[in-house]
């Protein structure tokens, strides 16, 4: 009971400043196995970045130039939350994911992730996470649980998706910050990593790399280029990423434990310019993508859809992109992708940045603008 | 030598009565791995379907009405070979693949695919299999080896690929016969199936339905609808096979002994009209498809790469498809699609109905027309 008076708390304190909602515009869509519509609930997000449900419904929102709000399937958005950390706004930098703890009922933690400067006032950044627990008056008691290393001077490929295994630890998904691309090859540096650390930033003493000399033991697998989606699979409990490719080469991956997913050594792409950064698309020791997207779609995040709304999805790969506004549905066998859908590229127009399944089971879109959109997948009636 | 001067001999017999050949126009194309020509040897084939390489690098290529052309690879036609069986040229139904046995260095035997008429006089036709010698003169000491049952009245899904599997036993793919689709769930007909034998039409005694009252002892898989493609994969020595799908659901599949594929109890597509076939795409006791694609792209016969002239390909599975006159590029991860890359949709033109690799390592596509065209891809200089 407690809880549910702090809720209600929150809500009224927060919206009584809200930026106002939107009406719903739902546009009907047919696909390869539902109807749906595709609503835009909210349309006034400054250029929002990750999203992640409340167990009351409502949604905790990122927007990249450093605010975080809380924002209602009414479409009701709230004035920015504070105790929420200093991030670089710069390029792809800012304040990016946002995860809620697996036990937020009994600790009401949210973690985020951002690109933070260098503490000792230097000119690199990295991507950094905080813990902090969620009130009415917004995040207090804010731990930085984990800080890239090394700072580096570069606005690109900070990753950084977050999300828990079913074991309670949380990965951390990160990015090669671009021109420091090599460093994804070597274990004394968080470039090009994913991370695995328990929710207070401890190191678990099963990480692969712990205890081996010269290797950061936060990490997980290496061997990535920008991973900005990630998933746990609903049936294995394996995590599932997705990053960026160059031109060409966006990759599903499912990292194991010091596994190496080649790159830059081997990659399906080429570098933006068109130059070659490896002839190989795989290298001995190193693992083949999953799947690989050529062209590029630039994916964003994904999730399994494990929801009764859209029977024929139910254990789908859904990958949202940023380029053509899709969706892409891999039609799962275990783990084998049977067949790829593209969905919602007309109706969406704007580069999807987040996707969710909210506890309704409908699935929720974000989209990367300065009038960025909160979108809402229904079936149709 | 004897055989060397045989084969000269069917040259100099056949070519002197020539058709004529066509210079070859390369066009030359841009994939994601390769820089290709694209050429066509020969335009002035009459809806061949099937074709075969020859040790000496000569083709023979079936035409739907009932010839079988001898064809060199700088585009000279033979006239028709003799000794083909009569077929019924209607429809869907004609002169279909054509093999060269493993062994045709020892016993010049190929094997004709066709839709025979009832013997019995009935109105009836199903798909038949002869073996025959290739002689100087064309094909002798025709033997039919294989007959679909029943005789069933129809002009649509006789199949049927040939393949010789490692053991030396010979696939043949089947058709459900459109209007006798639920005939592909039940084991006292060969409608919808994938049946094995013994090149000499014998049923192999570890065939998974020998034995088995009602059932028909050739059947090796069933629940097909109409499986145009197959090939035995390079390292696993498995059959993979590609069926047409209605509107929707073309399938590729590595049909193991007895195993039912599940049409037409569960598929992804729809009835040619959009009516329902069923809405189910999964059945207890049905394998799912390793791949699907929605919307079809009506896939005709594929093979596995295992040349060096194409090394990005190497291993790849190469789907030649009707609609679109595509091939489908899947870069295969042992047996998983990682990935596929739509190949010639611009440089061909007419509909695709065979595909194989040269003894030269080339890829060879023969296009379903009335001037129908063999088209050589070699890497472009």
């Amino acid at each position: 009971m407690l809880r549910k008076l702090v809720a209600l708390a929150v809500t009224a304190a927060l919206f009584g400043s809200g930026l106002g909602s939107t009406d719903a515009l739902a546009e009907t869509v047919s696909t390869e196995r539902h109807k749906v519509t595709v609503s835009t609930l909210a349309d006034k997000l400054e250029k929002p970045w990750g999203m992640a449900f409340l167990p009351a419904g409502d949604l905790l929102i990122t927007e990249k130039s450093g605010t975080l709000r809380r924002v209602t399937l009414s479409g009701d958005i709230s004035s920015p939350l504070s105790g929420v950390p200093a991030v670089v706004d710069r390029s792809q930098g800012g304040l990016l994911d946002i995860a809620v703890d697996p036990n937020f009922g009994d600790n009401q933690y949210v973690y985020l992730s951002y690109s933070e400067a260098d503490p000792q006032g230097g000119e690199g950044n990295s991507t950094a996470v905080m813990r902090a627990k969620l009130t009415a008056n917004g995040l207090t008691n804010g731990k930085v649980i984990f800080r890239g290393a090394p700072k580096y001077k570069s606005g690109a490929h900070f990753g950084s998706r977050l999300v828990f295994a079913p074991d309670g630890h949380l990965f951390i998904t990160l990015g090669d910050r671009y021109s420091a691309m090599n460093d994804a090859q070597t274990l004394d540096n968080h470039h090009g990593k994913v991370v695995r650390i328990k929710p207070d930033g401890s190191v678990p003493s099963d990480n692969p790399f712990v205890g081996k000399q010269g290797a950061l033991p936060e990490i997980w697998s290496f061997g990535h280029r920008n991973v900005q989606g990630a998933a746990i699979h609903p049936t294995t409990g394996k995590l599932w990423t997705v990053e960026h490719g160059p031109k060409g080469g966006d990759e599903i991956n499912i990292p194991e434990a010091g596994h190496n997913y080649g790159w830059p050594e081997a990659t399906y792409g080429v570098d933006y310019d068109g130059s070659i950064i490896s002839d190989k698309t795989h290298v001995e020791g190193t693992v083949q993508p999953h799947y690989y997207w050529v062209p590029s779609i630039a994916t964003s995040n994904m999730i399994f859809y494990t929801g009764d709304k859209f029977p024929a999805w139910k254990g789908d790969l859904l990958v949202a992109a940023l380029k053509g506004s899709q969706v892409a549905r891999l039609d799962l066998d275990g783990d084998r992708v049977m067949h790829e859908e593209t969905l919602f590229e007309e109706a969406v127009t704007q580069r999807i940045r987040d996707i969710e399944q909210g506890p309704d089971g409908y699935i929720y879109l974000i989209t990367d603008d300065r009038n960025g959109q909160l979108i809402q997948i229904k079936p149709a009636q």
